[in-house]
């Protein structure tokens, strides 16, 4: 995620858009712009056609495109804050696991206390590479050889993190230093762990439907190619800059929904899950450490 | 569900419609083509009428039919991602009862363990099938003749399959490999399965409201056969095209609404149900395995 | 609730609507009809007046009610739905608590097994009779004279009922068939019935804010009656049947969101509360049963 | 509140408003009339002057305007339908703990039973008195002087309440005749009662944002004061009834929103927090007395 | 935040706005203001150019541009009342810690009661200084020098706080003052401000996605930019103060809801989160005093 001042008017008007967005942009926007040129050339100067047309009906069509897209936008937004949300919440699990664990476990097991210490971040890791379809372990606190291969050969590592803790608890419940009821409490936010995998895989593995997405397109795409007729009886070639300048403003607000909604690659738009991994991994050091 | 690229816009272009959609479109719009071309050669040819009509009457019934379609859309998507959210809770609770039910059994109880691994896919299966109004298991792994027969007679299948996991738990319980705390931590899934089940049902079985639905429904018809009355004074023959392209554009809306507020068919714009059984599946023999 | 197909646009576009909206729709329809035709005579063959007005001022107010009809439309339909969503929780939880005492309950308790799968489906009859303002008990499964007693006397019938459960499971507590920890387990559901109960009493006998629906009326009856004024300059006798067009659309929306917003009548748009009744009597037997 | 019947149009056509409204809406509306009136007046009398204005500008202006008054009214409805909510949850848990301390307790524990019955409905009466900034307790039943003094001391009251009951659980359990695990299934709803008054004094306190409400009212306020300046020269000495018209509209929108959105007072949009605490005494009563 | 009656519309029309919005919305105005003027000079008076434009595309682009912003703000303001309620839910825990400790401890644990009477409210006044990146303790009441150092020390206050609060919880448990089950039950409150305080960071440190800033704003400076070409035709030099009004609503919305997005400052719009810890620490004082 690129980090900016949301206040600063005018370095936000003047910059540029990501690479993504871009490279989608252009290319629609020049074929839209030739074809418009080209129509109004043969209207205007090669069968020299006049019509007294009304926008009317672009008008009409325009405002429920407009509504269906800033909607979809709004859908987009939902996505991304609700993966935000899903972050967030890792951040409070995490935090509280740590408390928990430092207020139950005694003093001397400082082995224990270690163990959740270096394995909670781990969660974060691992749901962040798991979401990105990496494989690097890199960032991970791996503890030791076995667990590190459990960790290797398990084909969905979130899942193998959150086992490795509910293991260690159970064997402190077994050793006696947590109680049941105490595993009650830690219960939560374990299972808060799955939860929040479980919900981030989902919005990543499921875009908006099909019908839906193609609808978008073909309406935004009808509408661009039609606008010609409308405008250039009273606008001659000035529609061309005219139906670009439209076109511009409707395929944005698409093109920035397709980027908002998939809120876990590396683009400038997305969820910044390193800064919030490494922000557990100091919480959760600070809080089992003194 | 269709896997598709929702950048390539392109494709998306230029595709076609689910058969459903095509199915019920085309005859409309033939229709309203057909009306509105009698109804300009009876005005303009025959009768030879002449009006200065305006078209605000139907922009302003235009914006606000638009305005119900759209968020009827929305009303339709919200059902699509609540399913969607549904079966993303199923594979949360599935992963964490495996999670926790390897957590707590003792190393020695293979048995147990092997049931669960074999019987908590079941209950996703059971599910997709009981929605589908389906009645093959043959997805299912039934583990011994006794249980395959209790699950085929049951007239509930989710509802056996989540008996069947309870008894089992219960019958830890009373061996003692499961204390009655854990009995508690495991209920939270095993609950969330009938809330899963429940949720999904009401989903298919319940429309948007009959008087909504038909008003919906008039209300697009009326506006469509009028339309050609604001608007062949000023657009002659041009008006079939104009309003065949309007009533595309607002009936499309419409069926994509009815085609994606009932998501757990094999449509293509339906959930992808066989792969997230599967996915479970597949996580639970992990988690349950090594 | 009308069983309907939400695909077949023929039957939808040409059936009747409810009796509540024709009684209501055709007199306020036909007294818009015959103001405006009242109107049109009197400025067009008798004052003869002759004025250039434009219709940008209803536009503009079309626009604004439109808007705050589809809203409207949506809250309806939001406390529509939710009352659908408390009813299929109902379902949820009468399934789990017969699951659940299934499995806790010692294979030889009969008795007890036997009062929970009579007793828990009351729990929605009495529900059901008790949104619709109705004494019956009919429907409900009273097992002995005391119980029927209790029941008929008691001014609050779902709680009596919840209560009825209650006990019972406090005499299975006491005789040590179900343990403390199981109270625990099956209270989530039993607590469900009471909020389940609460929830649709205020859905049930809270309409929308008596300022927000007499300003909805208010501005509805003003624009239709100052409508004609704006359209009879350019349509003259038209105007009669376009205002009458508008009317019916912008009364419509009005109407049915009446008619959803209180859903547990017995109207054609209202919740199927007899089928899910039984629904839950079949699937609670089926489960303590065999 | 006042009792309506949501669907007789004739009466709530011609009723009046509440008189907040009318006090504001008046002067508002008579000083635009007047204004607009002038303003006719000097330009088409005094000055004589022609312009052929298009009124254009301000369609858009007012479909925006209106767009944002419709999503705040929507957002003060939201507070409304949150405050009713709280209160029908106030409803659930009252029963539902009456029903667990009325199947908990032995059937010899008839004084505390007794403390409860007349306990419990006091939560209401105090939420409710402290959400009126009152100070009266003639509707509680302080049972004895010692806790009526308590309860007249308290600074919270509803705070007093809530922890005269938790003393009385305590005590309950000291005794014996509460176990540990019930005393967990209680505290459900006790924590409830907490999170009820909290929620209720934050809708209370907390208006919209201060610059939020400024800029609605400014942009109503420049709205109305120039909308003459596009409308005189087509409709002359007329502009002042359409201003003044479009004015009473707008106006209204924002006057409900601001009426619905304090939903505790005893305006006739209030919640009937009265007749809500009389029915929660009349269950607790009920279930805690045969 | 500043305590205003809403219902006071005189002096809200004529309140001038906050610092912020003042700085950010005179220059842009006063830039766009000369903009037009200077092109309304060259156009009319240089060039003597003509031209029968219609407004009809800034229309569309209006309205959508309308709805963009209009929901935009929606966004703005649902983080905002987020906000206010997460402190509320702070204000119902920190009341319900301190109900429960007072029933739950003995008569004579006077130190404890002390301790969580002076440190409970520590936590509000923790959080509240770390949301505004200040490092001051000066209202926080740190019992002893001990405590204290650790505060200080600490590099994630609100943190430090909650662990405290576990401790002395944890400590009372082995003292035998609290039993397993009540930990179990102050467990809910206590992993609420941990929730708390991870969801107000998450509300701070998230501003709007990237692309969608960037994009309102290019659009609102584009539509402004292009809008005098619209309708300096028909108005002439009055275009520079149709302009100006139309991008001062415009820009106001957009500043408004940069304003309330970010809720945790001292701006007048921000949340009171001084009276809010103040009235924690009044009700936590009474309830563990008397």
């Amino acid at each position: 995620m690129i980090q900016y001042n949301p206040r600063s008017w005018f370095s936000l008007i003047f910059d540029v858009y990501s690479r993504y967005v871009i490279k989608l942009l252009f290319p629609l926007l020049l074929f839209v712009g030739v074809f418009t040129l080209l129509l109004c050339f043969l209207v205007i100067d090669v069968f020299n056609l006049h019509y007294g047309g009304t926008i009317a009906f672009h008008s009409i069509l325009g405002v429920i495109l407009g509504l269906f897209l800033v909607l979809r936008t709004n859908t987009a937004y939902d996505r991304w804050w609700e993966g935000r949300k899903l972050w967030g919440q890792l951040v409070n699990d995490s935090r509280q696991i740590a408390i928990k664990v430092d207020a139950f476990l005694p003093k001397e097991a400082t082995e224990d206390r270690e163990y959740f210490r270096r394995m909670i971040p781990n969660a974060a890791f691992a749901i962040k590479e798991h979401l990105r379809d990496s494989i690097l372990i890199g960032e991970m606190d791996t503890i030791n050889d076995e667990i590190k291969n459990r960790i290797i050969k398990s084909k969905h590592r979130p899942n193998m993190v959150n086992r490795l803790l509910y293991d260690r608890v159970m064997k402190c419940m077994k050793e006696g230093t947590i109680t049941a009821e105490q595993l009650f409490i830690l219960d939560k936010e374990l299972k808060g762990f799955t939860d929040i995998v479980g919900a981030c895989e989902r919005i990543k593995s499921t875009p908006i439907p099909y019908s839906y997405s193609m609808f978008i397109k073909k309406f935004l795409f009808i509408y661009a190619i039609t606008l010609p007729v409308s405008f250039m009886w009273d606008f001659g070639y000035w529609t061309v800059f005219i139906v670009m300048l439209a076109f511009y403003f409707l395929v944005s607000i698409e093109l920035i929904s397709e980027e908002i909604e998939d809120p876990f690659g590396t683009d400038i738009n997305d969820l910044p899950l390193n800064e919030i991994a490494l922000k557990i991994k100091r919480n959760v050091s600070e809080i089992l450490h003194d």
